[in-house]
């Protein structure tokens, strides 16, 4: 009862913008539930992360803001007479002493990851939510095959990658989606609206270098052929596969991702898409990611 | 037993983003309580949302970005010998046909709502979620006058403010905390390392002018004194009262925010910050957050 009136006025409050002055989010979806007799539950709404990412003018203009400032970067770079450097870590590098070589003559291109980066996954988002699913590889696997169509670009994407082609600049994507699905990647990239992409070629998927689901060995693989002036993503993995070490603590992590020397690149080649719907982010108790000194009752 | 193999599997994939090619999220926490004898269950850890935005790596970068994008906009108009212009909407003008006064030769300022925008605001946030507990209008009028100290400035902000200040642009906080506390929110600003803000001059609050809980006044309030060059929020209604129209969808509210004319705002003068928390953006249904033709089943 207290959770249903709870929920009521966490409704109210949210359709009453206009006058309220703070509105807070509902209860999370699992409050929110519509009986189905003899059925698991069913969500009544999707999850508040996903409401922001893929429902609120919020999250769109997030999405478009992040892509305009890339692609003025990427054509400032490209236009630039002065020599380019990889945006890539230098192999044997690491994020407490990076290192980026120098480009030479290498063709230029931006390198991003696919799903919440390029793309939102709206068929396969939709359908583990209205499932009350985590994520589950047999779905996820079908999904890579048969999705093309219902994905689409995300706000701001087909813009910036139109500024960027116009540059000269070739757009690479490198993904842990595997390598065995490529036709249904390239259909699902082409599906919405972001062009032809090829595997191998601009197009790099789990399995095509020996490192699983680190992107590092890809990278370099990229940074071989390329002068990679900007990279996109939504988890530190599509940047350094560093960031996700194991004996990171949740505090660590961002210390290490905001702190010196890597801070400088947020914003000037490394680029961050908010996706707070899955992966690394998601994680933390109270005492993760609330500092102690921060803690406050009222009385 | 389901769900909490599902929790299970999902702690067990955010944990191990070193080697799964995707990590998906925890099921909404409501499903992770532990059961405290006799009293309302307590969640386990805070709600996704915040996991992203409090204690992410992911969440920093994303504030950090967004005000390193901003200080550099702001400067760049500050020395820039062009007429300014004013990023706040003329009165009467509407973000269907908007109008921007020309500045004349007044002072420089760039406006920002507080909550979730400048700082965050900790101490009440988890107090909030460990509670389980909606937003509570009794609670947050205590944070506004006790919560000093218990508030951090977020990623970027302390430089963005530096870089604003010295290049002669005076920052302005315009937010819907109440002028009853005025103190309490200069204190919480002065303890986040924002410097100081004062009532009526630099800080602007709900009660100020007669139109409440919108924010429309306080920013003609505003312009009439100032030539405001940029403003920052995480919700439309810190941009534009009209963007909470109580008749506007979910897709109607995110088409006015990103589509002609307001869509070239972003970036040049309006800047959003990423907040998957709370507020008008944490809205819809399934049929409201997802396209019905990206509808898709596995099979």
């Amino acid at each position: 009862m207290m959770r249903s009136l709870g929920l009521a006025a966490g409704l109210l409050l949210a359709g009453c913008a206009a006058t309220t002055a703070q509105t807070f989010p509902k209860p999370p979806s699992a409050d929110a539930m519509v009986s189905q007799a003899g059925e698991r539950p069913v969500p009544a709404s999707p999850p508040a992360g996903q409401q922001w990412l893929y429902g609120s003018a919020e999250g769109a203009v997030a999405s478009a803001q992040v892509y305009r400032s890339l692609a003025a970067y990427v054509r400032a770079i490209a236009i630039s007479a002065a020599p380019h450097r990889q945006v890539v870590l230098a192999e044997g590098s690491t994020l407490a002493a990076p290192r980026f070589d120098d480009c030479g003559d290498k063709p230029l291109a931006a390198v991003f990851d696919a799903d919440e980066t390029l793309i939102w996954n709206l068929g396969a988002m939709r359908y583990f939510a209205e499932q009350h699913k985590d994520f589950d590889p047999a779905t996820w696997d079908r999904w890579e095959k048969t999705g093309a169509g219902k994905a689409v670009a995300m706000p701001g994407v087909t813009d910036a990658i139109a500024v960027m082609r116009s540059a000269g600049v070739t757009v690479i994507v490198n993904t842990n989606r595997t390598a065995a699905n490529a036709k249904g990647s390239e259909d699902t990239l082409r599906a919405a609206g972001l062009g032809e992409f090829k595997h191998g070629e601009t197009l790099f998927l789990m399995g095509d270098t020996p490192d699983g689901a680190s992107k590092d060995g890809r990278r370099a693989l990229i940074a071989s052929r390329y002068c990679v002036i900007a990279m996109g993503g939504d988890q530190l993995g599509d940047f350094a596969q560093g960031f996700n070490a194991r004996e990171l603590s949740v505090a660590d992590r961002k210390m290490l991702a905001t702190g010196e020397p890597i801070a400088g690149l947020w914003g000037r080649g490394w680029f961050l898409l908010p996706n707070p719907v899955y992966g690394p982010s998601i994680r933390g108790g109270f005492d993760d990611i609330f500092p102690s000194d921060k803690q406050w009752e009222p009385n």
